[in-house]
């Protein structure tokens, strides 16, 4: 199972906490994170998931790969930009949004599009016009956060199967 | 001047008119259209626009730029998928969105990750944690989205030349 | 008719008087010109091009459309980076090359690859292994660049309608 | 290490054998195979790889992870269609081009415009206008690929330190 942690490349230390507790929940249960590769959110999830012997794949913006945080296995140099957004959570079965600026939005937007279960911790609040409720499924901990995103996973498998 | 108008390809018969009336109103202030180049709101936007001699851009997903609206002037055909609203939003000035979907949300988030004004008739309202206040420059009807969207223009420039 | 202009941002004398005659040719035959967008090559293809009122389209590989040489009519900012390659020529209905480096060579193969014809200018030679033949139309002169790009354009859409 | 294997979805017996046995070597000296994902020279690569013990990462052009070959260990879905090809090859320190068509092609000029080594077997050939000799190392068996390849990363890698 591979599970994209998303948030921004600055975060308060409360972020890097949840973030990096996150990573530790996910490496525990055996789960492949995938970030954006670069600081902040997505660094203390890698390093999470690193303390506790997890894999980690980083996909980058940029042509570099040089630039992803230490805490990467797998750096992947896409070379396209913020278009790269789309690769991570596309390549993940869900997505945890850790409080997140308007990059952050746009991955939650293209997880959304695709059908992709959205964790969220601390982060945007979206309503559509003329509609009830958050499409995000809102969690308060890290571990209830790791618990809701393997859940979400399982049941579209099970849905898949039906 | 260019502004984006975004929207879902499928789209109610208000939002459809809502567009019509935007891309009139632009092409009457001689503010050329860039838009996803395919139905529902980006088709409508470019009738009104061709309705009133205005220019129209499409800024296509696939590959082949005859899949762009018949009211599309220019079309582009990125062949970088979804990765093309982010060409759409900064490719323009301002950007109006009508309605909308998931893909109107990664417009809207591109667009305001880059400082670029995004102006809303009846779409997505955003909330980040912990903060108050929209981001985006509510509106309700097609002439005060253009009005204000100009408006917005204007007073970037302005900004940029103190 | 929408021909693509293809060739390195930094260039010969030579080259780039080519490219100014082929943008004259162009313009003057009404065909759009549509290139990366910024020096060089695409450049003195847009001044050509302009001087004789043509219209000129510049795919722009960064975020901002002010990055566009001055004799870009259409700045296109798609921030998806040498992705953008591919916009350039799958937006034409031929390419032609002018010279040309590495970023030039992945619009050729993204054109060929496409079934784009591609006429080069004292461009790259291409053989396939154990194949005879190279894939690009080679000329000797802007006019002769032109004619042939223009003959080829609608070769294909005879084609189409067999 | 990673080194990206280049090569078409569509290919001969003696193409897809080259393309096994290169993934094979370079599995047994520990260095991670990165391709296209697809099939005909990636995934015998990557079924090479994979009969060794091998680690193997798949950068797909489409939305859906479940595209790439049984192969993949790591199937990244970027959703950006052929500008894929620009991070296959940006991942990697070195690429082995294994017959390939046009999209290689494309990767190969992204690669050399990169400063990424590249190996041909029974590949494209190339030559720029007015210049002697050919970007790509021509090498005739897989081993000898994997050999240059390797070699060629060092040397970078020294290069580097000088």
């Amino acid at each position: 199972m591979i599970i994209a942690v998303i948030g921004d490349a600055s975060c308060s230390t409360e972020e890097a906490e949840l973030a990096e507790a996150v990573g530790e929940e996910l490496a525990q249960r055996g789960v492949t994170i995938i970030c954006g590769g670069l600081g902040g959110v997505m660094e203390a999830s890698c390093r999470g998931a690193k303390s506790k012997g997890g894999l980690t794949i980083g996909i980058l913006p940029g042509e570099d790969s040089s630039m992803a945080n230490q805490y990467v296995d797998i750096p992947i140099a896409t070379g396209v930009g913020y278009a790269r957004n789309m690769a991570v959570v596309k390549s993940a079965q869900a997505a945890i949004a850790i409080g997140g600026n308007y990059g952050t939005l746009s991955e939650i937007a293209y997880a959304l599009k695709r059908g992709i279960p959205v964790i969220g911790l601390n982060t945007w609040s979206l309503c559509r016009n003329g509609q009830k409720g958050d499409p995000i499924i809102r969690v308060h901990s890290a571990t209830e956060a790791v618990d809701k995103a393997i859940a979400a996973v399982k049941e579209k498998v099970a849905e898949g199967l039906r």
